[in-house]
């Protein structure tokens, strides 16, 4: 008998695989799914079903992917029109060994949305876990804002998902969530991924708020950005995404092929160092460091545009392969070979960003020659902290607010610790602007030091 | 913030490693510590606070050799006087990041026992799980019978700890027991390793005997093995390991070295599956399949004889080498090249071991000339269930015994499986019983296909 | 620039791939090629040419599955009718960044065979390496049996490819071969798997045969065995073998699956080393351990009859699968879960080989009553050395010649070691054979004890 | 049988491991020796020998920790007093299972340079091939000046160890030097590792003037650098390297630490890429991209000072470990976790580098305002290709010749690609230099673009 969580980096995605026996069910897989068929082998058992806890938005859910290798069935809510697999409803309950699967209807994220309790047969009906999809994370619960004009509803929904059918399972119960902190998905997740109900039901914020019209008003309240791509995310997912057999592979290019096909359209994206790229970059370039890519992706890439690779080394490329597929970016040209340096060799021109120190910020925003301190953050953190006079801009949304910033004076980006920042600065150099500096260590920093400038929700 | 469970298979000794920030704790750690120090670079952590939830019998615990490598300070209960490390008492509470551990004093399986409540100071009071060592597992509870004269009070300690001191800590919290299930530690562990105080309040057998007289009756009944190795483990934990450095490494040996080595009174230990034993042996060897060397070789191997390893490739003497190292057999001179083969092509005489299917010994036992039908199992299987006729010798015991059986007649092992009695037969041969043949599939077999013989508790 | 050298244990097949700047060539790549693509991912090449040096016959070569993946280009000899890829003729040269490949018409194993002649044009003309197929080896040269009735006109092509073509390149020149020690493509293959021209001209014995009628007398008195599944494979070679995409996954089975589907026509493959078959087995399973099965399953396994597999552990499943498929036997039903221990608790009957030492053999045919000694050895092992009044049949061909055995006296199977014999052993119990027993050691151990009965091609 | 090269990423150094039967030898092992220990057990070998083919005097020899762990002897040549270790002599041999090493002394290199002739005792004494260490490589020889006053004695017996004794082994003869391409061992060694006598003989350019005066007159030409680190490789060489029995492992240190100890005189060594180190570093810290850490660590770096490491990811930090101790530079504090963003969101100053672009730079150079062009080139790279008016100091001697720089004006520093050059940059900003820039693509891209300032050996 085992229970495995797989987490992709980056989405902070997290499925799940038990099995018992001579069977293994897989809970919400994501798309590269040699990993489940990996843990198969190890464990000798035969993936028989795949269960998805929802339709979801921010990566292509791996189940026909997973159904086409295993022979596999797959399993949803039946409140969505999904054109494949089977539809389940409240109280279906699945074998897998001495593993025992209960659907629970659980909607609120998504209407289809379902949570499947997990017991033990050998002991008795009291719930072991349940994998609760969107519907409740360690330390928050899901995002109701995702059908428009439906907001009110879902949030309702939610209420009674919560307090009507999961806590009801009882303290006891492990809790299995479809996301970690780090998600898109949800603001307040704690850095803690383990927990039950008994302690969500003590701890999480917004599971003390059991008034229903209270909860609902919280929940009506929350501003939360949609990246664009959740729309082919949103597609793919309830259609069935086609068919990938294998990852691309990362094919090197060399600073000439990268230079031409970037003059006919492609799109090169840097995944280095915020620091690396503010040393040296391809002009025109797209800084997207690794670890941001899975949050800014969706905001910044297009799905017809070729994309070209520029890394450290040939890892991250295959890491960066991953993410981007998961997220349905597939039109991955190559890498550049040798990296930057192959590009500053070959003679061609590089850009860089100059970089500013907190305290230096600080002076120029007291004095006459202020820049203009633009910051990238989300709307929640700008509002709870910012430095006086700062421009806001969400990042996802700057490319659109481009014209509305000043040419002629320095920009200076800015974010919670000058990693958002850096891809801000790519954006405003690759339209142009001329003089751009970047806040390393932005407002971490600045706290760190106490800027005079630093306006709080409180003081501001 | 992490919490990983490290397994040792074979002794399903359970240890843990939690982390936060920039430090990390070990819970009982293993002799073989690459594991936590492999976590530790990945983490970006320092190990600097290991914990033992008891003085443990069945393995070296791998306190003194990690805490050697890393700087780390030890810590374990007052009860027991310890030759190195520093006590805690009840409520001592220790930091790591954000996690917080207090101290729990838990008597029963011994009196120096301790449990660790874990807390998440980002998330209030309310213990997030506990590291229970011995006194809980998931479907048991702790032995009370290794104090020779104290198992009334031991029993006592351990109805209080359970029902006083940990049941309290809530349903809600995660339950980090130090095995899981095949340990000689407990008999009736669940195959699931995942479980909660609240879950165990429900369904852990031992749990539902609330009433103290009641308990301490049940666990005076109970019948445990105590392996003669404990004493060189309890002996080891109590003073300080030696350090290892590092695992004796695998050396090669020729069959004429292994000869030479095995007269020079060495000790073949034949780490291959029941079924290869059988087919052909080097004669004098004892099969010890790999994964029944944890549970066998406390009671079949001596610690100042040099072992000669006898497997089917490298990795199986690897393993076989952790395994032994870990109950502080050290004394490993090496394997045999080539394997069985190697002793085959040599020249070399070898022995085998008859093969009897379950319906012929079922025939044979109630024909007239039975042969000597010797049960190795525990006295709590045999007691359960048995073939008509059959003399019981618990496996561990049988060197002891060999001399209250008859020569003059057919010997046919028999356990559970077939795997327990190929140990017993290698034993028999070793000793010089001509005629011993091997019940493989055993019990689980002869009720498979229903045996006449077949005689359980109620009907006998 | 790199190179090297990838070897398929059992069929002891060597391909290479080699590269330098952007780009690789693979030369006579296997089927399961991800290795190729995991060396193009860490080098940071890609694969765009595909070398095969002649239609093999004992593998299916992977070129056409590594096309479809990676867009190389194939290229093999023009004097055979490929129904893919491209022709290349003497001289013709293509380049791999500095490194520069040259073909070399080298008839001789099979028509259309070519050597590719490396040399890097940083350092002139000089040939570094030549990649030889199966014309010259380690220690040996090319099979020229296989093309019936061509069998002079091949081994006279041979004699010039060598001493004409290949020797001509010069002593400095590194040697790349298809195979190593082992493969059933030589006989004679070195166990030293590195070598130069030079130093095959000095001391690979058919390289000191420089009269080429000399040459031809010798080969054309070789005696090379061809099992029937060369046929499939020259098939598929020639017509361009159809894409598998990923291996077959290890699939769990019961006993009970195991034996309906044995009922149904399956046939059961034990894996299992020697001895464990002789433990123990099930009935009318072909014992076929690991590393025999490269060279033994062509002429035991049918392409029209599912598998189902018996191994110790799934690793060992994993190994077997990719060595079948190199075979192209894809029909893999699955292996039974548990290894054989699930067979024997499930109350099924087993089998079990009797194991006769050396010393008891020897006696035995010294005696009155000596039993159906069968060596299963190739024609030249049994030539060279045998014990007196053996049956010879080579264990290729047993199947086919078990109604010429008397079946009214004990077997016991013999070969080098005691391992082919299994192999025989289980092809007779399989048939009815009732009493079969296996002599582990076989005639090593028979030399090395001196048995009375051991006749050699001197004294005989 | 088998034969494995062992290369260490960055000093270039090839150890090699060969073994037959039951044993192996290792030739010139480097200092963390798991590697030869995880090949031993993977072959089923003892090391039961070590070879020294000389006093190595750029990397600490494992040679004293390997035999420590494994019983083997060590061997070298008897032309210096060695502190530990058996002297061999010219013919000595030794044997391991089928193959064998004889001793051929070949001084030139150092005066107790051996070579090792490796015959195949299967196969006659034609040598197979032969371990060169620093006297022979794949397109250059190797360096005779590093005894003071006995340079042209040592470039005397160069030539007689290569004309008299390595080529007369035969064409045949594989090479197996102890460096590939990229040491400080030798100026020209091939991009090709692999090579045969007969092809150096064709093609080694050293190899061609086989006149002694004249291969003597040129050796004494050359110009190589002496890193001073080579004095304590001597010493620790001579006398054998203390036991390390661990690599050190990686501790993180927050940047609160880092500052702490940087200010009580630790060194502060960046690997991040020359690009990251421009955006942004910690002032006063040495740029060292793990790649050029071989080369340059050894003018930079002091035996007494404490390290703190900067660098992308935990997997830097250990191969810079690895690398660091093989120089024997031990004293590794910890890294900064969390990488430069725990710097920068700590509020602590960094520094930036300015980068500036080959046409800019041709530019200015031709303009009125030239900056102080650096640079740190090797002489000969400097010889025959540099920019007009170029300052040229050899990287490895700039921390001595800082006071001769002016430093009222700009400097750019300059190499062949930009890597070196930032190493300079962040000497120069370390020792105080305000305004430094550095030329990103340097001579590549100089020569690329065509500059007009460009000057070669021949238009100067």
């Amino acid at each position: 008998m085992f229970l495995e969580k797989l987490k992709s980096e980056g989405l902070a995605h997290l499925s799940y695989m038990i099995g018992d026996g001579m069977e293994a069910v897989v809970i919400d897989p994501r798309r590269d799914i040699q990993c489940y068929l990996d843990i198969a082998a190890r464990e000798g058992v035969r993936i028989t079903r795949i269960f998805e806890t929802h339709r979801n938005e921010d990566y292509v859910i791996g189940s026909v992917e997973l159904a086409e290798r295993t022979g596999a069935s797959i399993h949803h809510g039946h409140a969505l029109d999904f054109g494949y697999g089977e539809d389940v409803r409240e109280g279906d309950t699945f074998e897998c060994g001495a593993l025992r699967l209960r659907v629970l209807e659980t909607p609120g994220h998504t209407p289809e949305s379902i949570s499947l309790v997990l017991t033990d047969s050998n002991q008795g009906e009291t719930p072991v876990g349940v994998f609760t999809g969107d519907a409740l994370f360690v330390g928050d619960v899901g995002r109701t804002d995702l059908l428009p004009g439906r907001e009110r509803e879902m949030a309702e929904a939610l209420h009674a998902s919560l307090f009507d059918k999961l806590l009801p399972l009882g303290d006891q119960t492990l809790l299995y969530p479809a996301h970690g902190a780090g998600s898109v998905c949800g603001e307040n997740m704690a850095d803690r991924e383990f927990s039950t109900l008994g302690h969500e039901r003590a701890h999480n914020p917004m599971l003390q708020i059991t008034d229903r019209e209270a909860f609902v008003k919280c929940k009506l309240g929350e501003q939360h950005y949609v990246p664009p791509y959740f729309k082919q995310m949103e597609h793919l997912n309830q259609c069935g995404a086609p068919l990938l057999h294998h990852l691309p592979r990362p094919l090197p290019l060399s600073a000439d092929d990268v230079a031409k096909r970037q003059e006919a359209g492609a799109c090169v994206v840097d995944l280095r160092s915020a620091e690396a790229f503010a040393g040296a970059h391809i002009p025109g370039s797209l800084a997207l460091p690794l670890d941001l890519l899975p949050a800014y992706a969706g905001y910044l890439l297009d799905y017809d545009t070729d994309l070209l690779l520029v890394a450290e080394n040939v890892g991250a490329v295959e890491d960066a392969i991953a993410r981007l597929v998961r997220m349905d970016y597939t039109r991955i040209a190559g890498y550049l070979k040798g990296g930057l340096g192959a590009w500053e060799t070959s003679g061609r021109r590089f850009g860089h960003v100059d970089a500013i120190n907190a305290d230096d910020l600080d002076a120029r925003l007291q004095s006459g020659d202020a820049p203009l301190l633009l910051d990238v953050r989300k709307h929640t953190e700008f509002k709870a902290k910012r430095l006086r006079g700062a421009t806001h801009v969400f990042l996802g949304h700057l490319p659109d607010r481009l014209d509305t910033l000043a040419r002629d004076r320095r920009v200076v980006t800015f974010c919670g610790s000058g990693k958002r920042a850096i891809v801000a600065a790519s954006l405003l150099k690759r339209d142009g602007f001329d003089d751009v500096a970047n806040a390393f260590g932005s407002m971490a920093a600045c706290e760190a030091i106490g800027c005079a400038t630093l306006e709080t929700a409180d003081n501001a």
